[in-house]
């Protein structure tokens, strides 16, 4: 299937899908705003977003049937997992979402990517960070192992689906300033799923790269993590399907 | 009554009214900013406001222990049945809180506030759009039933108290691709009720008119949801009590 | 120890310390924001910052574990007894992680404070003000009963080790008219005490202060409580260790 974002941005903006997200009380405003600022509505049921950043067992079991449950109904799902590699109770509920649920598009960083194909990763809090050709490899070797799509954002995003590896270029240094900028990539990965759910490769990187555009945009005349943060919100909104096309950097 | 939000703002930032919240995770952070900037504080006891966003038992417990102790000691009490009608426990829940409190004033969207009265209506999300006579029509019938005084917000906000229906033209459409928007409005009735708490029809009518003309000024010079977000609680803490009852369009 | 907030900071931004933070749901977001901006990691384990904001059976026991633990391996801990005073649940979990965890500093309102050293005090809301003077003791007298240092936040904030008070004239009034800036300034407390660890009096002062300085250059050009709120953020990670020090008011 072709890669077109703004294709899949006009077709999610007329269709307005609703995404089921059970996220973490941390960024759980940042991921609605950042889904209705695109133009989608952050509820049920066109895709299911599952965030493991906050976790206690009765929500656990919620993602766990609310996963299920899409399944069942073809709903595409986005998994988050959140801290994995970091403590073993969020290595363990990501195994066990993974193996209980069919997700489609794996969301992470390097570290927690990593950790979930069973390779040691340096996890430094929330973030991490490794080389560019490091990345795509774990996002190919998670994508097998797991049997789907899975992206590793990171200043180059990589996203493979086990045999093919797209990197997206787009996005800026001030996103990892801002709680909650990873969790917003797997909310408006979850977007584009549910506008092109048949082709979860292109959605993921599409969403990443459209992600990424807004991210340059909101930079321009920002001045610091908080305005920057604010005109995401804007750029996300603003984003031209028209001349979408021409500013993402997919190869 | 008469009906002077100016006056009432007056007095709000004059008393600095304690308003009590029982709220939910994805807005708490904007119900509390537009209260602080409003020119109130957020905790005990000159008004509750109840919230459903976020449900857990133990919450429910809490929200009907906290709204009997408000009508044991005569505090008013606003309650925003978030997501009623959008599924059972929502809309179960909603109806226990409002038999077992004595709620003042109930604000919601048309879908909520329709499945409460036993009227069918599409729920989209946490949003619902529909004709504006319908939702007078749905406020009237509300207030009846239940023996309180209704808002159903939208484009044009309808109050009535089951005889009069006021209708509020403030507002403006970028408020829809905000979370918490609708809590906001229903914590801001809770301010005004506070300050105006036998006239609880106009209270709320007047609540909804500042907060509309809030929303108006947010949006001059606003670049799309993120800046107009920041510039709402600007333009609240900036309301000018003498100039406001000018700007108010309620009929 | 010689007071540098200029030094500190530097060092603090060389070192990425992670701050462990056990935070409340209505301000999580920005004590994560308020770290990543100033140039920290908000996750574990270079200090360790308890916050008893929204308060659960669970949440406690976790306080308690991380606090225990935190001990044991030397990392130091912030502690910032919200609303303590507001009902008996907060004072008596106040005093229970005061009595079970070693606490290095201790950084509340006048009110919350007070409450916890046996002198009554009028609590409003989860703000309390009082005189310079009054704070200053207060400061003092907890730092003594409770052994540890005492940061009072006010107008001026007030900071001892029982023996010497360090006043701090930084900040701007505008702090408090957004959520979360006392508990911004425990989390940023812990960052500071995590790059200076040994002189917890300086290192809690200088935390005020250059939250204070980031206040003031918040404030110019903010139209108001939300865009000051944004502002924060840019001035947090805009604060220059080789002037900061020509800035900040400690005496």
């Amino acid at each position: 299937m072709s890669i077109s974002a703004g294709t899949t941005l006009s077709l999610l903006r007329e269709r307005k899908p609703l995404v089921h997200q059970i996220t973490n009380y941390v960024v759980m405003n940042e991921t609605a705003n950042a889904t209705l600022a695109l133009g989608a509505l952050p509820v049920m049921a066109h895709a299911l977003v599952l965030n493991i950043g906050t976790l206690s067992p009765h929500w656990v079991e919620a993602m766990l049937m609310a996963g299920k449950a899409a399944n069942l109904h073809g709903v595409p799902v986005v998994f988050d997992p959140v801290g994995a590699g970091a403590t073993r109770y969020r290595t363990d509920t990501a195994r066990r979402i993974l193996e209980q649920v069919k997700v489609s598009v794996l969301r992470g960083n390097q570290g927690e990517v990593a950790t979930l194909v069973g390779v040691d990763a340096e996890v430094r809090g929330v973030e991490s960070i490794g080389a560019c050709s490091e990345r795509a490899e774990i996002a190919r070797a998670a994508a097998r192992k797991l049997d789907l799509v899975t992206s590793v954002t990171g200043p180059v995003d990589q996203v493979s689906d086990g045999e093919r590896v797209l990197a997206v270029a787009n996005g800026h240094e001030l996103l990892a300033f801002v709680t909650g900028t990873g969790c917003m990539s797997s909310a408006i990965t979850g977007c584009f799923l549910a506008a092109k759910r048949d082709a979860p490769l292109e959605a993921a990187a599409e969403a990443l790269a459209s992600f990424g555009v807004a991210a340059e945009d909101a930079a321009c005349g920002a001045a610091g993590p908080g305005s920057f943060h604010v005109a995401l919100y804007d750029a996300l909104a603003g984003l031209d399907p028209d001349t979408l096309d021409s500013r993402t950097r997919i190869s």
